[in-house]
């Protein structure tokens, strides 16, 4: 699939920058920055994995220790995972190269890696690379991070949004990166390899944009499956440096629930964006559970029948094979009673109160979108899944990665 | 893979029979007969799925009401599943059918679906059927049974073996069909397709039979996943007809310990077989966990491994990214560190106390079995689970399936 987003703005007071490392063999951009002339607040939540790669238990301990951070350095190519004592140090060596050279304090600073996991840094690249990296900061350089965090991804991903708070406009902007061992269930300080951050000028408290972050991730991020396969790197981080000048925003209020439905409105766009660009993907599938007797239940049936396998190679077929679908809900212990649930897929019913519908129409699931609507018919809530297709290429880019 | 079983023998008693009912439009062998010309105990084990095919619902109403069962046709092409009230019929009817061609009582009979779900038997075609799945039935024709419930399968898988109960020789021998929608989940009387059946004619008590089954299908047809999708419709069930003429086994002493180990004996091979005939599948894969604190533990993180799409993407490549290893043991919610993980592949440590190895043997993975060995080095309890790789033609059996 091929779905640009045209959008490219970074909020007052930052600048990005995105270079070649020669991290990657191929020499295509490898490490990011994103840095705010301001102090800024930040929050982050990162992969619940029980195998956390250094950066990330590096950007946990900087969080918890402080909420201010006003830099963040990505590398692609390395996700410096499972490499000891040398990989702790190096992560925090990038974090002090990179302060240094921007005058600015250590803590400052956090770090991020995405890649094949078990080796060490090229430490010696990343620091010949950091003062072409830091003169390449500037305004309009956002998509250049973008570049330069991809690792399968096939095209960057950065949206952006205005809102306004009082009487002043606040502007946000996000990154992220997806593409494959996407499965990403993130707890604040705890665990993705996506990486998404989220940078805006709006003037607000640390505890409203980790409360923001919170609610934003669990529909957005955490509702998306590629392969089922929980990285441990997965990372995104919110920072926010107060050059808009609105009224500060606090965990509650008007203000608050506005910032707050900008952020999750960017976090599904970018989420979608890393199912748009799953390793090998033909389709964009999302999977409604309604009438639901709870929006948790609702969630992780929509979340089985995202990562069914089963599923995912019907619909590189475009078969409209919905018995793969029953067979995911039922597997999940849940009230579901087949015999009261109605399934459509793009708008047409396939199954209805417990009996077939045939389905006349060959080209339903031609298409490159898939909308799957389960209706439970047992309660008030829902949730959505996202996911993609499992296809030939996915095989071959994972067969043949390392 | 092309591991075909050799030994094909029936125990004292038994008879069998597999035909074509042209249910499947190749005309293949499709509706199998095993019968006992004495009477039976019978006990099986069901999936766990919510949504359960007519027939699964049909054995498990059938052995709560007596553990006497004598009978078990079993048809493939068609899972009758999800087809409602009709559905429920139409498993009654061919139970009846059968009962009445037999000349044996209705309760005898047991009966079995494998195939699409979502559409209505052709219960003409299964009539029609049954005088000649009857005439055919014989004490050497195991092989066409275990050749008439295959579905994706390439081979039919059977196996046997004979121990000795005080001074009497008994057998056991047990036909099952795979190859997709394989990550059992089965429980006594609830919950696989997988199909499997092993007869004996052993004399014991269906208290006996019971216990021996429980026991043996977790570390062997509980501990396969072929793709993780839990199926509506698996099915173990064991018969005993007591023709051996051996002292009768009950729930406890050395004869019970002999019998149930050679129970578990069989499942073992018929899981592994069906794993070795998954669908696409290049390689057999088993992933053993020690060291663990507690087995439930051990369990857990192999069948992450074994369920994990790009760890078995990798073993297709025969690529040794033990990263992807760790990151699917680092998903579950465990007492893992690993910094004091070690980790073989075939023989060869990759990962040692939280280190990387340099793996330098560039064929270590190439052949078609591949042994993933992971210590934990936390305590002294094991388990392990089987699996296939991901392939390219795992996704064309599945996309173009129905």
């Amino acid at each position: 699939m091929n779905l640009k987003p045209q959008r490219c703005a970074l909020p007052s007071g930052f600048k990005a920058s995105g270079i070649s490392a020669h991290i990657k063999k191929s020499s295509k951009p490898d490490i990011a920055l994103l840095y705010s002339e301001r102090a800024c607040v930040a929050s982050g939540m990162f992969t619940e994995n029980k195998v956390k790669a250094a950066p990330v238990e590096f950007c946990i301990d900087a969080l918890r220790l402080s909420n201010k951070a006003r830099a963040v350095v990505i590398n692609s190519g390395n996700a410096n995972c499972m490499t000891g004592l040398k990989g702790k140090k190096d992560a925090i060596a990038t974090s002090k190269l990179v302060a240094k050279a921007l005058g600015i304090a250590e803590s400052e600073v956090l770090v991020s890696s995405t890649g094949i996991i078990g080796r060490l840094l090229p430490m010696e690249k990343i620091k010949a690379a950091i003062p072409a990296l830091i003169s390449g900061l500037s305004i309009s350089s956002l998509k250049n991070a973008a570049e330069a965090i991809m690792t399968t991804d096939t095209f960057p991903k950065f949206v952006s949004r205005k809102v306004k708070i009082g009487a002043k406009t606040v502007t946000l902007s996000g990154i992220a990166k997806g593409a494959g061992m996407i499965a990403p269930n993130m707890k604040p300080f705890k665990h993705a390899t996506m990486l998404a951050y989220i940078l805006t000028d709006a003037a607000i408290t640390a505890q409203a944009t980790e409360k923001c972050l919170k609610a934003a991730v669990e529909p957005t991020f955490n509702a998306i499956t590629i392969d089922g396969c929980m990285s441990t790197n997965d990372t995104v981080i919110i920072m926010a440096n107060g050059a808009a000048g609105n009224k500060l925003i606090k965990t509650s209020g008007e203000d608050f629930e506005i910032f707050s439905s900008a952020v999750k409105s960017i976090c599904l766009e970018l989420a979608k964006l890393i199912v748009k660009d799953a390793e090998g993907a033909t389709k964009f599938i999302e999977i409604e559970v309604g009438g639901a007797k709870n929006s948790v239940e609702a969630k992780h049936l929509a979340m089985s029948v995202a990562g069914s396998n089963l599923f995912k190679c019907a619909m590189f077929g475009s078969d409209p094979n919905w018995g793969r679908i029953a067979a995911a809900l039922g597997s999940v212990p849940s009230s579901l009673d087949w015999q009261k649930m109605d399934i459509k897929l793009n708008g047409k019913p396939v199954f209805k109160k417990g009996r077939p519908v045939v389905v006349k129409d060959k080209g339903l699931l031609k298409g490159p979108v898939v909308k799957v609507k389960v209706s439970l018919n047992q309660g008030r809530h829902s949730a959505c899944a996202y996911t993609s297709d499992l296809s030939y290429e996915y095989v071959r880019i994972n067969a043949e990665y390392n």
